[in-house]
């Protein structure tokens, strides 16, 4: 008898594509290729990783025309329904949408914030909305590159929109923070107890606030409370965008508030396009990847480097045997590889 | 008329020793050749680097056996009169203290917590004791190396406690942590607003905490502060030392409850030296800052490499042109210094 592996049937058939397919694929906006290339963005295969990395540079003369918007909020804030009913109206007014998510803590609950696409019901059967999991392993600085990496190619396949989702608990918001033009912060009524939750750092990174489930019952609340958050954020230094964050209400009944979202999302880009701000920050986006880039393949080549392998156990231990200061330690191991005179100028 | 340099005569003239005279002169406990050294450590200088690395390198075999203790308390919390009265306690005992401090962010007040030596009246008119300020200039890390080179200095100098006294308001307690035995938080009275100065994550790191100024009218109020904090700590996970912290009421006036706050640090040392815990702990110290010099070093080389330095405009301008991903960039600008096949193992 022979057992037939009940995972095989399940694996679909996958063309491999040349690079060229891929990017003409993805400049058609043909969605099926585009996941094909976001799958491979997130693997951790080098081959993968290697053909991923060209058909980004490829994309790359493509990318950089959507609106990159960032969306954090605690949990139970109602950003999956925000997120869908914002989509759709943006979708109405013509945009092309594509929803991404950052969450690394994630690994617990073995999935994404955004694994299950039922949360988003309207946006997930609509031919321009393209909405992408979390991929789920790895360290934030790993997730937050993949996240960007697949922007770029949103991007080229012609989404106009950009919507970066992260759970406001954690490092993640300064991830997401470092790779959209607006972050918006979404929190339910009142400032006591909702405040605890949300830290006092990620407020200070927001563009714009919203009081979410403003309907009902809650709304004369919900009213009081982005009252409260106005008079909060006039304590805090003045935005280096140049633009005092709004505050508004919005719900997801009957699309309530929405149209006020996107129009102050419209505006702080228009405003920070005329002073300067828009482009400073993407480049200071740009440089900031670049050099998270090359401290990390730094810290690669040189720790699996196999000289630096070999050694290291050996000065450890002389360390911790109290034999070589961390400093002279530190400074042996970097002479086995870079061989001419060290002129460390930094000694603090 | 010629002007004279009014500081020129406040300018010690200072004897220039040799490695060896440093050495045998720590050894002997001499404080004015320990004071010099450790300027060493603290200057930005090339020349003064090479000199305190050998010094301390030729330290190391006589250092360690001191009980290191880390003390934090937010401003006003009375830390400086509290370690003023426990060094004098300790010397009674027959001990030898060294006070040192952390304060990067002392750079506003152009000077440092412990500038002031008045602020401990008793101790600084001690032989058995040396109190040192905190290095003023310089990063955090950089600050801490500094501080822990200091450490072994005092150490060889045969000083058997040293304390090391931070501001528990920002990151620096962190670096303490990562250098004491024990880490000793200082409170005062009440649980509400005084909490809100302290962020939690500082009393996960205490191994003790202690309700200062509890005296006078005050003493009720810290006694029931002291039961509100023993039942937060109940909260909190079990410590990793497997130790629950101890929380207990203390004040200078008659030294009341200083004898217990030694006795409290005594046993865990005891404690957790039965345990295994204090060498653990030590030995992962010792690799942090093995790991930390490292990192520092590597990138201090890689950045100031005259190939790196020339290139890494011209890619900067690449990635902000969208001409090249900030992957690839990296990836050219290590291949230039690592002229080895490439086997970048982690790729996410």
């Amino acid at each position: 008898m022979t057992t037939i592996n009940p995972y095989l049937k399940r694996i679909p058939e996958r063309k491999t594509y040349s690079v060229g397919e891929y990017v003409s694929g993805i400049l058609e906006g043909n969605v099926a290729i585009l996941s094909q290339a976001v799958t491979l963005i997130e693997s951790a295969k080098q081959e993968h990783q290697l053909l991923a990395q060209q058909i980004i540079e490829k994309c790359l003369p493509y990318s950089g025309n959507s609106v990159r918007i960032g969306i954090t909020g605690v949990p139970g804030a109602g950003k999956s329904s925000m997120i869908d009913t914002f989509g759709m109206y943006l979708i109405g007014e013509g945009r092309k949408v594509a929803v991404l998510a950052i969450d690394p803590s994630s690994e617990r609950s073995k999935g994404s914030i955004l694994g299950d696409k039922t949360r988003m019901e309207a946006l997930s059967h609509e031919k321009n909305a393209f909405i992408r999991p979390s991929p789920s392993a790895g360290s934030l600085g790993g997730v937050a590159r993949k996240t960007h990496d697949t922007v770029v190619l949103c991007e080229a396949a012609g989404y106009d929109t950009i919507i970066i989702e992260t759970v406001g608990v954690g490092q993640s918001e300064t991830a997401v923070h470092s790779m959209v033009d607006f972050f918006l912060l979404i929190q339910l009524t009142g400032t006591g107890d909702e405040l605890q939750g949300i830290k006092r750092g990620i407020m200070e990174m927001a563009d714009g606030i919203i009081i979410n489930k403003a309907d009902g019952d809650n709304l004369q609340k919900a009213q009081i409370a982005a009252v409260n958050f106005r008079n909060i954020l006039h304590l805090f230094q003045p935005a280096e965008s140049g633009k005092t964050p709004a505050v508004l209400t919005c719900s997801k009944y009957n699309a309530q508030g929405i149209k006020e979202v996107w129009n102050m999302i419209h505006e702080h880009i228009t405003f920070t396009k005329a002073n300067g701000y828009f482009d400073r920050k993407r480049n200071k986006q740009a440089k900031y990847r670049l050099y998270e880039s090359l401290n990390n393949q730094l810290h690669d080549v040189f720790y699996n480097h196999p000289k630096i392998a070999k050694l290291l156990p050996d000065m450890e231990q002389k360390v911790l045997n109290n034999e070589l200061t961390s400093f002279r330690a530190a400074q042996q191991l970097i002479e086995q590889l870079f061989n001419y005179e060290l002129r460390i100028t930094n000694y603090e």
